[in-house]
């Protein structure tokens, strides 16, 4: 940039900084530390900011695994970023950006892409379509983006950054800007990092929430038999607080979906199990299906999130806390937030008119599953795995057996465990670890983080391994070997070839990636006898560095809840007018 | 489907076949024998055609590596087919059938998608963005598809297939088929299936086609020294028997770009080399620019492919024929294909009023680039490595040093080279390198595909080697061990953590992806000799199978015309107005 240039640009600025150390700073002020992402020759300069701002730089080995990461990042340390390349880069990452969409994870998606003088002038430039249009990746990324940023004047870069980081976090979906090379080190007023973005939740209009709030205790106190029922959105837009206040206060029975578990401390003593309609414990779903009101919180009833839309509950018995909105029975309000609504039931409940009722009590069925076989099977295996958890484990499960299995584990308290149930995106959970595993690291915290994933999927997203021993987290994975897509197996083609695998030698794997002996212990694990050997295994608990466990279930063996839902699926699939 | 919907549909129907065995059977007739992709539960039952129609399942490992292998295929036979599933799987694939549609590479993108009734009933699905929004995706694949069909409706949906197929064959890039789970078995007209699809070149009008052809005639014959440059559209619209027989008649001298890079027979006595302006050896620059007609074929004038828009030819000098139109100095021909134009030429053209001029001489400047240490520098290596190829080889490079140190290496007869560089996504090369080497298996010839690659670009895709291994494919990977992303260290960031990569024991890598002993060879090369003794052992130079060689060479050493086009990348990047 010339002097001059410099010169008037900045003449009437207080305090210059320039846009990447803003845009940075930034992020670290609404708590993200690390960054995501891969180098590419348009984002190069704006990398040299990283560090400036006080970020650890990740450098992850793919776009798609680096999405998969912030992901799972954002879910543990509430939002993150993710910086790419233009087109090759941004668009390697859309499929993980987009199921952060779906599922209502804050990601901040930073593209650099070409100078605007580059664009103006329609250079045939490399990672183009050769069409000349520099606004057709960003157009691309729209429809899953919360909002879409294009730093093009600097007069402008500041309000559109504070702007959209806002919008990221209240909304809790993923934003995308676009930094071109050009802009990068163009000057700002650096006074205004003196005052951080407000990110507060817009307050609901008074009256109309105070309307809503009667309707509901109306109801609330003439129920016989209420329960609250949490679920995913719940967690991705931060009522929780309110939510355990609630379930505190009026001690009435709680169950979760398989979105919101962990969202409840499984060890109350009003804690009723996970409800998704048919795919429920029968004692679960007998309990909440014979309540006469709903409190639903957060919910999204999703086809993998209900067993295939299997709810037997009624809308007259049900209402629907929101993000956006309120539903009490059919009555709808518009633009009530359910923070706002959820804080003041909680202040004015009258307990005493609430009845004592009872939940089921939840315990992992560990005996009630024990064959007198050997072999490990997916109905023993996921209580048992509930016994071996510790308190605060960060537990991720994958699309697959892992998902549906995991609603017979039952957690101890301050475990959160991460799913990605209404996208179910294969190979996500094993980027979502790394990136949950860092965030542990970045809070101060020493949670152990345990994966498990289907070799299936685990083949998509292998490479991820190497960013865990790169950065030497607490990781144990468990690899369920059961040769190939056991879900689609259950959906359509059971033998078929298309749902089988190369047979990898997994342990391999992390040596392969660059562990040596000192970080990593790998393991393969085909009986029950082996299984609990290792799980009481006091080397294997303490969890440190990555463990590697190669654990052998049959070909053809499923989950409960994922046979029950798989069979739905095939019919809606196949289902003709 | 009931039976009586059934018997309502196809009461018309002379051959009645499924919609799925009509797609797949028209695919094997345009010339596809494999079909890359994975399987998801929206496109299960349309793989079970797969083997009916004759064609073999490839099995890829993850969606973006399906596609850019679907695009190394299409490279070699012609054309391809990716199949995957909705949302998650086609955003997966994305970037690799972008830049299929850059590049002009033809592939059938076919997506396995909810079932109509699903979309009309906006149900919450997984895969979904939960918007009820079914047509978003499609959306986002259509600025790099020159043609979307959704396949909704039986009574359209045969003319739909045959006019996608044709125009992803005629334009020379991707298409993409939306295929809902309901319609996979809607019984189509088989009889159609007994007349091909017509893929041939739309005809010039006559007369403009003979105005060109005498305009171009009248410079050629007075031209007193003519050349031919030759560039990738002129392999991806299929002109180059009419270039051949316009070299082999005029015998004027014939230079390639590096996009063109194995159009023209390199051992063809009027071969001059490969011209990127500043980015060429000084004779073959000398000579092209001192041309006084450069007769221009299919060129694609992007940064990369011209060392950062160095060319020193006048467009007063130059006829340009593209596939969509030509250009005499500046009189434009719009509409006019150069197929038709360059056939006329090679019949109408008068060789006794051509000049006889020569070509520079190429050679691989073996001895030219030595120098007494052993270590194994760029300079030396891509004209050694020219002669250890033989005849017919397919030649796969990456983006980084490789696709520029490539400009050094002289090709024997019959040798085809595959490089991304206007796309230039890292990684691409490792699945094309597998969609290649299965293409020349399926045209039934036993041709050696070599891979050059560097460590920072394979870890992104790394996972392709186990669909090499699981078809045994005959490949030859050279790693180029050089600690990172070298060609971002010549823009900008020389000694930055971000261009680090983390160090993997790579010869583990085919052994951890399930090879065994008798089909992998892995080799670890740090000095000229060791390289010399392996480059002229009978054994490797044989391929069969896998062979994986970690090649070492320099963190920052890199192709003269790396370092060129690489600060002129930066300084275009950091340009401000």
């Amino acid at each position: 940039m010339s002097e001059t240039s410099l010169d008037i640009r900045t003449q009437r600025l207080h305090k210059p900084v320039d846009v990447a150390e803003y845009l940075f700073t930034r992020l670290h002020q609404i708590g993200i530390r690390s960054v995501h992402g891969l180098p590419g020759d348009f984002n190069l300069v704006a990398l040299d900011y990283v560090p400036k701002a006080g970020l650890k730089w990740v450098g992850s080995v793919n776009e798609l695994n680096a999405a998969y990461a912030a992901d799972g990042y954002a879910r543990v340390k509430g939002i993150s970023a993710l910086v790419t390349t233009f087109g090759v880069g941004e668009l390697s990452a859309i499929n993980g950006v987009a199921g952060a969409f779906s599922e209502h994870v804050p990601i901040v998606h930073i593209v650099g892409c070409p100078s605007t003088i580059s664009q103006r002038n329609g250079m045939l430039l490399h990672h183009t379509l050769g069409t000349g249009d520099f606004n057709v990746y960003a157009d691309m990324n729209a429809p899953i983006s919360c909002e879409v940023a294009r730093l093009n004047k600097p007069s402008e870069i500041a309000d559109q950054i504070d702007h959209t980081l806002r919008e990221c976090w209240i909304r809790s979906r993923p934003v995308y800007i676009m930094l071109p090379t050009d802009m990068v080190q163009k000057k700002l007023e650096g006074q205004r990092l003196d005052t951080p973005i407000d990110l507060s939740e817009p307050k609901n209009e008074e009256e109309r929430e105070d309307y809503v709030v009667d309707v509901v205790l109306k109801y609330l106190h003439a129920a016989k038999n209420p329960i609250i029922l949490v679920d995913a959105c719940a967690v991705r837009h931060r009522v929780l607080e309110e939510v355990h206040d609630l379930v505190e206060k009026t001690q009435l029975p709680v169950f979760v979906t398989p979105m919101g578990k962990s969202a409840i401390n499984e060890t109350h003593a009003t804690y009723g199990g996970v409800y998704a309609g048919n795919g429920s414990q029968p004692e679960v779903a007998a309990r909440v299906e014979a309540a006469d009101l709903v409190l639903s919180i957060g919910s999204l009833k999703s086809d993998f999130n209900t067993a295939g839309f299997s709810y037997r509950t009624s809308q007259l018995n049900t209402i629907d806390f929101h993000s956006t909105h309120c539903v009490v029975r059919y009555s709808e309000y518009p633009g009530v937030h359910m923070k706002g609504v959820l804080r003041k039931i909680v202040d004015r409940v009258d307990v005493s008119k609430l009845p004592r009722t009872s939940s089921p009590p939840v315990v992992n069925k560990v005996s009630e599953n024990l064959d007198d076989s050997q072999t490990i099977t997916q109905a023993w295996f996921w209580p048992r795995f509930g016994e071996f958890l510790k308190e605060n484990d960060i537990v991720v499960t994958e699309t697959g057996t892992a998902n549906f299995g995991i609603w017979e584990t039952k957690f101890p308290a301050g475990v959160t465990g991460l799913n990605q149930t209404l996208w179910g995106s294969i190979g996500w959970s094993v980027g979502a670890t790394q990136g949950a595993a860092l965030a542990a690291v970045d809070m101060g915290t020493d949670r152990r983080t345990v994966l498990l994933v289907g070799d299936g999927s685990f083949q998509l997203a292998c490479q991820e391994v190497s960013t865990i021993v790169r950065h030497n987290l607490h990781v144990t994975i468990f690899l369920i070997y059961n040769e190939g897509f056991t879900i689609e197996r259950w959906i359509h083609g059971m033998d078929a070839e298309y749902n089988d695998i190369t047979r990898w030698k997994y342990t391999e794997i992390p040596s392969a990636f660059g562990a040596s002996p000192e970080n990593v212990k790998t393991y393969v694990v085909k009986t029950k006898d082996c299984l609990e050997k290792l799980l009481t295994n006091e080397e294997f608990n303490k969890a440190k560095g990555l463990q590697f466990v190669e654990l052998w279930m049959p070909k053809e063996d499923a989950p409960r809840a994922l046979k029950i839902t798989a069979e739905i699926s095939a019919k809606t699939n196949a289902k003709t007018e």
